[in-house]
């Protein structure tokens, strides 16, 4: 058990030391990537700067980078990769923040964009951040190969629209005035964050030109996570500090919205919540220690704060 | 003079038939590609269609298939980039009509999306079209060449962001309380719709592997209908009929914003409107009878009631 305890605590010092790194790499790719220009766009600019600059936890960034550490590939790629998830993640938080959608004032710590600046910003910040995230992705400076440029932007395209990301938004919706079931808010947070987050597992694979039949323990590891992720989600939000989570909670509940929290109670969510990342590292058992940080990021998902 | 009378009346009869093609493909397409699934994500499916079928002139799938005539490229491609092209048009007019935003109710004589439906679904709808643009161009059935699939990705993100359609309308709401002079309505014009429409130009020359530098007719021709189509469409903001336009007009005017027609005059618009299309046209001098039909969108465009 000592053995396990130390490669735990290896792998807690490896998730630290590449969470910092990867975040500050972001932010300073943001940082070039958004300049704000002296023309009547600048409030659009500096209103996607301050959504994507210095926030989160990095967690999609840090899944390419994890993902693409498997294969050796070029660390400057999977971060520019992770940039591109990164935008169409802050994206989609802006426009879940709207009055029209979630109505959240906070978020990381910072008043949502909307409240900063208004919502015809708020709206635009979050579209010129989609579309920023594939131009990113297409640039020949992503990749040599344009059959990886190809399939990352298939691939996001698939995990941003109706069948991933903005299709799980429009069930969660739904789910404050209809009574889901368990397969039901399963396949809701499949699409509404687990889309983006296999996205940003399988981008390390594509970077490295893993073809599809070579990537099934990477996707089996993400729809663990992702799963994982989401009850550890609907538990902070029953239990989390706002202070810690940087914005509010107790939402679900006050929505009377089915969760898997209510649906399992809290006690059966924690335990399922752990099977999950026991069973996501136990995808990745063909890999050695190059799969370190992937194995300490499943551990990671359900103990952060978001 | 007569046989340039039966030029453009050739040219007009041309121009119905193929809109009238085109049209009916697009909306085939869409019904095709958009069924409405039997879950809680079949109302963004019902938004997306009831914005997206059975509306609109098809300015700019018309412009991909008239591109792509000049160099035989496959009429089921054009169409196809047509219909994402189209998406992309179609989400930002969503966008545009939220009550945040331009707050109208009526497009295409039909009520908005977040009239018809709600504010959250119009988000989704829209920001669904969004990534659907992109994951239709990348599909392996829009070209078989990876290099043509990045490359248009690559542009219609260009044009998409905030480098273009994203941006020119962040320019357009300033508009309303700063007082903008001709070069910066022209350059707001220029990212709001001319970017897409030089887009959709550019798209048929790449679906035929034509290298940038032979483009260079094509974006002049783009550039000049793109500002032609503007000042048409701020002269029908004052003389138009709301009936016929099939959406609220005199919004410019009651907004005390700064046009093509409060600057210049209607007159003098109506005068360099005529001068942009012939300057159009003539960029096509090195075309023969395949370039009738963009010669025919280039009258077309300061005649039509969008």
């Amino acid at each position: 058990m000592a053995s396990v305890d130390s490669e735990v605590s290896r792998g807690t010092q490896l998730l630290l030391s590449t969470q910092a790194e990867v975040a500050t790499g972001i932010d300073r790719l943001f940082d070039q990537l958004l300049p704000v220009p002296l023309d009547p766009r600048g409030p659009l600019y500096e209103a996607m700067r301050h959504a994507a600059i210095a926030g989160g936890k990095r967690l999609r960034p840090l899944l390419v980078r994890a993902a693409g550490d498997l294969f050796h590939v070029d660390r400057a790629l999977t971060l520019r990769v992770g940039a591109a998830v990164e935008a169409m993640h802050v994206y989609s938080l802006i426009h879940d923040d709207l009055p029209c959608m979630d109505d959240d004032d906070m978020r990381r710590g910072k008043p949502t964009v909307h409240k900063a600046y208004d919502e015809a910003t708020a709206v635009l910040a979050g579209d010129s951040l989609h579309a920023l995230a594939f131009e990113w992705l297409c640039d020949p400076v992503t990749s040599a190969d344009p059959f990886v440029r190809g399939e990352l932007c298939c691939e996001l395209a698939r995990a941003a629209g109706p069948a991933g990301m903005a299709g799980g938004q429009m069930m969660d919706l739904a789910a404050e005035t209809s009574n889901f079931d368990l397969p039901t808010v399963t396949r809701l947070q499949q699409l509404k964050t687990g889309a983006l987050i296999a996205f940003s597992v399988e981008a390390g694979a594509i970077l490295a030109r893993i073809p599809p039949e070579g990537r099934a323990p990477l996707r089996a590891y993400s729809r663990d996570i992702g799963l994982a992720f989401q009850i550890a989600d609907d538990i902070m939000d029953v239990e989390g500090d706002e202070a810690l989570a940087g914005k509010a909670l107790h939402k679900d509940e006050a929505a009377g919205k089915a969760t898997f929290v209510t649906l399992m109670g809290i006690e059966r969510a924690r335990e399922q919540a752990t099977a999950l990342v026991d069973q996501a590292i136990g995808h990745l058992a063909s890999y050695g220690g190059e799969a370190a940080l992937l194995r300490a990021i499943a551990r990671y998902v359900v103990e952060r704060d978001r």
